[in-house]
């Protein structure tokens, strides 16, 4: 289904990974109880706190889009509000989803460099609320994307603090990990670490776009959350009889590490990516820490690696950017030839461009 | 995962048939498009359309729930009403989707024999409706179970009729198929004749029952109605971003009629447990017309069943029934000899009943 | 603005008590707070607990739906259920307003006699929404109306039984008292001991219907249940700015007895109304106990009256009625000639009728 | 029920116009039917067609909020998008109210000087949501409020471009008018030239700000808007019972001029506020324009005057503004001995501050 070029649009143009595949031939025989009653997802909740070493509650869920929606509308009341940088998934590309699912509660945009929050922003615009009594919605969470949408990785001290800060000012933290696995490979912690030991009290813990079919997860590390998610997620149609084959996926990236050791290769690849890029003297508008990389692009550059069929997309440029931003996306599955080819197509046309 | 015996419970214990597996495989090699812009999901398009022998628009979700809700959503504003039967699904069994999703619409449920309702009831609520104005939700649809959640199948002169009623008072008509292939392969006639030649507007086309992973669509045959759909599928988390797993599992089942071999034959085996059940004087409550048995048998029959390991759901029986009445469901994988040992269960408890 | 002829079509049909008006006038000079940090708010609070001798948590809102729906969603979640008889105004007349003001809460209707739904309806249904889990919705408030739509008045025992099996199920107890102030009347008791000393939890206080401009209240015996209240009276429009213009009419009401007077009178009405249509053979389809008569009418007279000039709509007969029902509703500023005229116009049919 | 001075605080602290309680007393006899259905009701409309010159549909209610959201949910869906400015009174002062009408729309917040936003801010973010697809709300409306939340007011330029490039957009226009009164005042111009006359489609007309009781209008230029907001507004419980105490406040504002006699009192005092600062080299934050004062005052002025019985709100500082700002908000009942009485205040505070 490829072209003859790699697409570097976003890690969920790749396939299936193999061990993934697998998983589900493995679990595809017999029948067993529906709507999760079966041993696959028993199974998930084991391997799950063995990988975050804690008690905890875990949903499977096809989509990150779901995860995000229904994890915030367990937490926050329809009259409530959720923190979030203005360009954080939930506000930007889900068509508004968690205001569906939580029946109308409102995302609270904030700036930040680097894609990131701090906790020096909460005080002030929850003291508003708080002034503002009945007339404001009320502060309910904070939601952090780890890695960020520009492909940044909070560190776990920044994490921490603005953690702190939210449990003082009553809020949940509430964490979009769709690429949860790219920012533990990059932070090389454990995933306690990257989650509940930083204040993380919910985690959308991604796969699909780190080798799964259509697996992610809800992670509840404080129970009491969890209360009303199931009923939640068959209220909204996430609820798939054949479970089974949802739990499967996800024990497939956790069981021997496999979710690590994929986010770590497209990790290399991004860092490869980057420094290839910099021998060109290209620059990238943002720290590459996962696996995205943002780069300022010539738009003649930008038409000829798309006439060669390279695809990407064009990216809202940050402040200070006069150049078009593009975004390249790595993945599990790609090779380092993928990227020595983009870069290849690179240096010819600056030699081209040179004469 | 089975245990030694075969589970009645439902056709959603069952397995993935061999051919969606292996178009799954098929599919899983290089880089596609997400979100929907892929080669599967355009040929699910042209397959369902020769499968209706019509124009129409068709979209994948995972989950019936997910079916049914987005698609009366589309249809149905939120001071809205649906007409139903009592016991339809979307009125019982999903924990207020169809609420959810159109945000407040009010089921507007009807009694009626055999699982049906008919086009006789509705005018005179559509009349009260519209002399109590504005305090009254407004009629918008009729949604009706084929087959029924008694296992009966509407004949085409019923839904004909029925249909005929809705739109001449400017309702829609939904088709909840989550079992569609077990109706048609009853009927004996095509996917056009059982649906949108009977005046059905919208039909939720079932797969993951008959042998998909998790795998429904939605289909309007009227695309005005289908304007909304794709922002309220993304809205709801129901967009899957590598979704040529999703469309390629309907592809397996359309092509070459695999959906209809395997429906024709659960069907026969229902038929095969309906006629061994009446040999031995047990009497099915509802007429057997898709893969469903619905049968009155004596509590200690019950008991001693499941102690040899079968599984099946006790149902509220209809009126004039004493004994209790369970609901088995034959799938596309089961073998004769499931049913013949079920049957014989039932013979050895009899012999030993009678020493 | 009145027809020569009283109008039989509601108590809303009626002007605003002089009393009323009068409290608007004396509360309209000066300025004062906004939204409810008023005096005659904290009046309203002081005059609802001398009135119910308990601790309460009141809040005024403008209309009957507003209040129904308010009080249903701060004790129903989304994925709740609400039981309530069929005929219930929040089920038939507010065009889904529990549903939207609930994000999709679902009323699980009963049947029963005289209006009235009975303790021993509960647990088929609770258990049977316990055994279905996720796919059904939560059973979470019972709601009834008193009096009844059908003019009729729960006793004290029969409230007793009903609240004790639904807090026995973890119901909360809703009371839709539109017509409160009637069935106080009919009962002859106090407010308290129509209300939390027979068990409910949250009551709908009417008074519009019984001589205000537009004013009810909600009013929470548990306090813990008011938690979320003001928010969402808030974010549905339903806090006033000028909140002392809503205030003052109930506290004229509750004032010196207003509202008890004013319902014995329209009580007393309908008795002689029904005595009246009694002495010319004409049958009440229910116990007349509050301030409406349901009477079955040969249609001839039904249109006789009509041509005079009467006002009073026709009602879905109850089983074994043949002839068409109307609904004659008495108010508080109504007079015995009013209730005589219509006699008199029915005598003089009949004397017409007879030659 | 005033303290000795009188408040600042907002409009909505004042009394009930006499005119309207005239009104209120005038229309208070006899019956008359319920639900809009009623000659006041009908003379509504006749005096906004006059009033505004054009055919149109008005429908009263009693809050601001209630009028905004339910104009909104009208013409935007679940999954569509309102461009405001940020500190529109919809997005930060209502609870989340446009959000629950809607069933979830999501407000896109701008910036702007003056409270004002403009043409030429429209087109990047609707290019950038149309690119986006399903993964975007659909940009549905663009809200103005009028006069703005900083006391100015959109000239009649300003709103006729933003109104074309909405259009041009296919975006409906709104106008919360919760102090439109005060706007055409200032524009002097008449209240068609102040709407339709510039594009708006749907205006929330206030009146309770400048001397209604409790009454709003949302009017719509286009019709075919307002389809639904019957429905919607029975559903969200602002359909009054006896309507005609609702109708007869807009009345007795429209009849004779009234509402436009109050609004240039109001605005005038506000003119004779803020030259007075200006006197005492106290600066205007913004431009005044209609009935809204926002200063900068020093700390120890604000005591002095709070001390001295004075209430006012401290509301956030524009950029640049070091002082504590406060807002001073003047209505139709205040009287220049109420603008002295603050004035002089300020002067023997800095007299006594100058010793």
């Amino acid at each position: 289904m490829s072209g003859s070029r790699r697409s570097f649009n976003s890690d969920n143009v790749a396939p299936v990974a193999p061990e993934v595949m697998a998983a589900l031939a493995r679990v595809n025989h017999g029948t067993c109880h529906s709507y999760g009653d079966d041993p696959e997802t028993r199974r998930l909740t084991d391997l799950a706190r063995e990988t975050f070493e804690c008690d905890l509650v875990i949903h499977p869920v096809a989509t990150g889009t779901a995860a995000n929606a229904l994890a915030l509308s367990s937490v926050v009341p329809p009259y409530g509000g959720v923190f979030c940088h203005r360009i954080a998934h939930i506000n930007t590309d889900e068509c508004g989803a968690p205001e569906f699912f939580s029946g109308g509660a409102k995302l609270l945009a904030l700036d930040g460099a680097a894609g990131k929050i701090s906790a020096a922003q909460l005080a002030a615009p929850v003291a508003h609320a708080r002034e503002m009594g009945v007339h404001h919605v009320v502060p309910g969470a904070v939601s952090v994307s780890q890695a960020t949408e520009w492909g940044t990785v909070y560190t776990r001290e920044e994490l921490t603090a603005l953690a702190a800060a939210a449990h003082e000012h009553g809020l949940v933290v509430h964490m979009d990990g769709a690429r949860f696995a790219n920012a533990v490979a990059h932070l090389g912690c454990t995933a306690a670490e990257a989650s509940w030991k930083c204040g993380v009290d919910v985690l959308s813990f991604g796969a699909t776009k780190n080798g799964a079919l259509a697996a992610e997860a809800v992670i509840f590390f404080r129970g009491e959350l969890a209360r009303e998610f199931e009923l939640r997620r068959k209220r909204a149609g996430h609820l798939w009889s054949k479970q089974r084959y949802l739990s499967a996926q996800l024990n497939a990236c956790l069981e021997g590490g496999l979710w690590q050791r994929n986010a770590r290769h497209a990790n290399a690849l991004a860092t490869r990516l980057s420094q290839g890029l910099a021998r060109h003297g290209l620059r990238c508008v943002q720290a590459v820490e996962a696996n995205e990389v943002f780069v300022a692009l010539p738009a003649p550059l930008i038409a000829a690696l798309r006439s060669q069929g390279f695809e990407f997309y064009e990216w809202p440029a940050p402040p200070g950017i006069e150049l078009p931003v593009v975004r390249l996306v790595t993945a599990y599955d790609m090779q380092a030839a993928d990227i020595d080819g983009f870069l290849d197509a690179i240096a010819m046309h600056a030699t081209h461009a040179a004469r």
